[in-house]
């Protein structure tokens, strides 16, 4: 829990990042991007590509086919989506959200995709997909795991067990998710899972990576992608290798970012994430406020949280950000101006949410926006 | 010159490190990347971006459409190629080296390429390149203006005459050529011309740019590409966005890193990087070496030269590398084991090459090989 909502804030602490992604990161993992130019295809980088690519299976929890892209989890996205399909293959896209939609969009380039949509902040209906599945032939079915515009997480288990039962490949955006929620990829049937670095990993932004079932490698082809040619990249990184120059300052803070995960125990994260996200709910609920998606489905690792009746998203994160010095997100597309988003993924602490959450109290009261029940903690 | 080439060399001096990229970069590059996470979409990286665009137009020369892409030069010249060419286009691909070759196959996989090749280490033949586009229809050329692999410069002006004439779209690879070898994009007619940071611009590898004329970006398309899409990525940037989230700390080394190119000025930077490769062939020849390409057509960004007989490339470069902590490059597929490469762009420094030379004189000593003129300077 995040103890006494104290009604008096203070500007003396250090600044609050809150964003859903890129969110904070540690300074060991900064300070490991200072490092003089090196040879990428030496055996120093070779080593480092070594210990990256077993500590993303770790990330991952699989023991299969991982890589790691230098470009943003849409880079990832898209190494997924051409490396599984070709313009003739129909793709049902689970739409519920900016991210998802966004999905739709890349796969229409690359294949022939229809679009199977939920309303924003309701979940994926496995039953639905499970019908639409029937009633076309799909090669493949996409999702947004963690819907980070809604803050909403969709049952992957169940999705997966329906895609399963129609023998066609899942690729899950998990950009989001990977390392924040629970995840059993290879028990649960996932064929192809894209993290991206700057999320619950905690990295810079601008890496991305993907993990593969056996049967989604084995089904991997080059002739559609360039740049983003998955076999390419997941058959350099099993050689120590990348196909193109990577960015290797990322390369080395994402090594730094792994080697935290794993001293932190990639359980321990999901849990303390869970431990956060529930103290982050509660508060809500104290604050008298609303959460945006669907309760049952709200995700661990972002908290949507509508704006209570008059209060003008623009001018709330504006005195969030200079007086408090705290930085949330608003909303996207139609939710622009109704929701503000707030992230407590990867190395987000309690005292970070407890800080932000003050914040966000004295900003609405300096609105005039009357508090239900102010100082009220939630319990611990 | 580099001053007299001294027999003796010393281990305690810096490394040395002569890659033709990633190069060696300021500590002024590297410590901007020293930034916690920001807003990507907030007021700061806005102002950022803007500052970016306007010192890549610097960097290119041109008041044309600017896009910088999260990803390698590989990723730029991508997005060149899928921007405005569909796979019913025919392209030809002129090739004479590793990098132009690789250029040929990222074209297979988005239009009809065909290849016009030449030997590796001679130029592209303006009046081949003339006859081949009068035999077919062609919807646009590609060239690397400068193989990196053969050290090699072809020349750009005549094969963008030639191309002009033709009424075809001229696609570069510049990426060891812009801000190192003298650029006329607009005036020769070049329509797209990618770089990449790791090169003449001395900032970290992980970005590309690519530069347009007026009609090419009245021609770019999306339909064939998402996170290359050149269209998205040239319009966000001119409102000061990306489409996709940022390599923030790359982009802050890119800034950093044309900064220091505006300071010094762009003819400054080419003209000091003509002198160091002026000292690079003379010194060359002091040593009784020979150049890898055809010497009227030496690159002025990499210098390639032939192993002597019975020198084996990996014991060279392993006691350059160990004893002497001096860093180049071998010889790409073929040309492996024959040639050895040194970069001089971006930041190098005549110390920088000096200190090279003398601890590859060192080494071929070492290693019992004969040495033409020892101790013999070149002048100046």
């Amino acid at each position: 829990m995040l103890g006494r909502l104290r009604g008096a804030m203070t500007d003396s602490g250090p600044d609050v990042f809150l964003l859903p992604g890129p969110v904070k990161t540690d300074p060991r993992v900064l300070q490991a991007m200072m490092r003089p130019a090196m040879n990428h295809r030496g055996a120093e980088f070779k080593e480092i590509l070594a210990e990256i690519r077993a500590l993303t299976q770790y990330l991952f929890g699989t023991k299969g086919k991982v890589a790691v892209l230098s470009g943003s989890g849409t880079a990832g996205l898209e190494a997924a989506v051409t490396g599984l399909l070709r313009k003739e293959d129909r793709v049902l896209n689970l739409v519920n959200g900016k991210f998802s939609q966004r999905f739709h969009e890349l796969a229409q380039v690359y294949a022939t995709a229809t679009p199977l949509s939920f309303e924003w902040g309701t979940a994926v209906n496995p039953k639905k997909v499970s019908g639409a599945l029937e009633a076309g032939s799909f090669r493949a079915v996409t999702v947004c795991w963690n819907e980070t515009s809604t803050g909403l997480t969709n049952p992957i288990a169940e999705i997966a067990k329906v895609v399963k039962d129609h023998d066609a490949f899942l690729i899950v955006d998990g950009i989001t998710a990977v390392a924040g929620l629970e995840n059993r990829m290879d028990a649960w049937g996932i064929d192809a899972l894209v993290m991206g670095s700057q999320k619950c990993l905690a990295a810079p932004p601008g890496l991305s990576a993907v993990a593969l079932s056996t049967e989604a490698y084995d089904s991997l082809h080059s002739d559609t992608s360039f740049y983003t040619d998955l076999k390419a990249h997941v058959d350099a990184l099993a050689k120590q290798d990348t196909p193109y120059t990577p960015a290797v300052p990322l390369f080395l803070a994402f090594r730094e970012a792994l080697r935290m995960l794993k001293e932190e125990g990639l359980e321990n994260r999901i849990a303390r994430t869970t431990r956060l996200a529930e103290a982050a709910r509660a508060t809500v609920d104290a604050l008298g406020l609303q959460l945006f998606p669907d309760p049952k489905f709200a995700s661990n690792t972002v908290t949507a949280i509508r704006y209570p009746a008059g209060v003008d998203d623009s001018v709330f994160r504006r005195i969030l950000r200079e007086k408090h010095r705290t930085t949330v997100a608003g909303g996207q597309d139609h939710l622009k101006g109704r929701i503000f988003r707030i992230g407590h993924m990867g190395i987000c602490s309690h005292e970070d949410l407890e800080a932000g959450f003050r914040s966000i109290e004295a900003t609405l009261r300096e609105m005039g926006h009357p508090i239900a029940h102010a100082g009220a903690g939630t319990g611990s």
